[in-house]
């Protein structure tokens, strides 16, 4: 560990799900919106609808069926079905793109911002997400969460887990991939980042999709740090 | 004044001369290997050496006479022929690396941080600089400047003052030009920001080229800021 540790230079994260709970903070989107609409609707089922609508509309585009579109673009677009599917009429062009907007809007894991201010300290953080990068900046900026730098697949055109965007972050970091870590708490995007080179932390998220869900949690040795949380991960990389 | 505080969301700043001292940076460094190495020779004429080839280099890029070749490697090819007319041999390949890296490191003006804290409680504060991303990340590292998202030329693979650097750093944002304000201690750096419908705000840097030199400080109407310092900037924009 203190090899590798001395090696990598920058780490890269992964931002929906491993840093910030997304189904926590659209669902109290959501909450907040029926209050002030007078709808009662199942908002829980809402946030899931919506991170599920997400994975097909950008393999639509990494397959070339959609052409580049980013992700508040292809927010929008499941966005606007699910208006119809939950019959909630009657928004204005300002409350969707508030709603739509939400994403900009998502709270951290409590231990986020302590854990990244740590790593912070002996490594380059970058963000390497699927968001875009004006929906990356105001999160951070609404979430206290310190990036040295903010990296995006809008960057490369290409979605994770498309080889370009972890070969790209490499290169805009001037690094080798081997001097990257890639840290998400999904194992097919880090899996995606090794087959690029790059170093790899797997971080437990067991609440993403809520206490009752089953969620694939179990260290891998094929990882080269298995992490509770980015405390722990600072922990280990020796911050 | 107001207004327009009201409807900027975000500032991008130049960054070589505008935020850091390249100058006394390059020349301190030089300072530095003369002494290690036993090299007496004019430090401050090799900083602006350096400096001067800089923009010849960034033209060729722009004219395409050059493939896209980001700052780190523009440095690289003058540095190489200035170790030559400096009569600057025998270093190694790690010792020329470390000493182009010298961009990485430049120092802020002292007020440069101070100013970018307050501003950033207000706006999107971002980079729009012609070094790269790598160099851009390690030097806010270095000189503690906060960031919220690193923007460079790179991105787009267009110099300034080519529009598409402008242009991209608004979409990029999500934000319309007009909505960006461009910050700068060079007038056509401003003036090219505006052609593509972005605020602007001159800030002076009276010692740029160093305490003697002719530098165009005036104020000018067309500007929608002029400000002394950072600090200046804050206090105009309501910061």
């Amino acid at each position: 560990m203190k090899k590798i540790a001395r090696e990598v230079k920058a780490l890269t994260f992964d931002v929906f799900g491993t840093v910030v709970d997304w189904r926590g903070s659209i669902t109290a989107e959501g909450r907040k919106l029926g209050r002030r609409r007078k709808l009662a609707r199942d908002w829980v089922a809402f946030a899931d609808a919506w991170r599920a609508g997400y994975r097909p509309a950008m393999d639509k585009v990494r397959r070339g069926e959609l052409p580049w579109t980013n992700i508040d673009g292809l927010h929008r677009r499941i966005l606007d079905e699910l208006l119809v599917r939950f019959g909630i009429d009657g928004l204005t062009e300002t409350e969707k793109d508030h709603l739509n907007r939400a994403w900009h809007r998502l709270a951290p894991w409590k231990d986020s911002a302590a854990g990244l201010k740590r790593l912070k300290q002996k490594f380059v953080i970058a963000t390497l997400s699927n968001g875009n990068v004006a929906l990356l900046t105001n999160m951070a900026k609404h979430g206290g969460l310190p990036w040295d730098c903010i990296l995006s697949a809008e960057l490369f055109g290409h979605y994770k887990p498309d080889r370009e965007a972890y070969e790209g972050a490499a290169r805009l970091l001037g690094l080798a991939p081997g001097e990257v870590m890639m840290v998400a708490a999904h194992k097919d995007d880090l899996d995606a980042a090794a087959r690029s080179g790059l170093r790899t932390a797997f971080v437990t998220r067991p609440l993403e999709y809520g206490g009752a869900a089953k969620k694939d949690l179990a260290p891998e040795a094929r990882f080269d740090v298995n992490a509770k949380d980015f405390v722990d991960l600072a922990r280990q990389l020796g911050c």
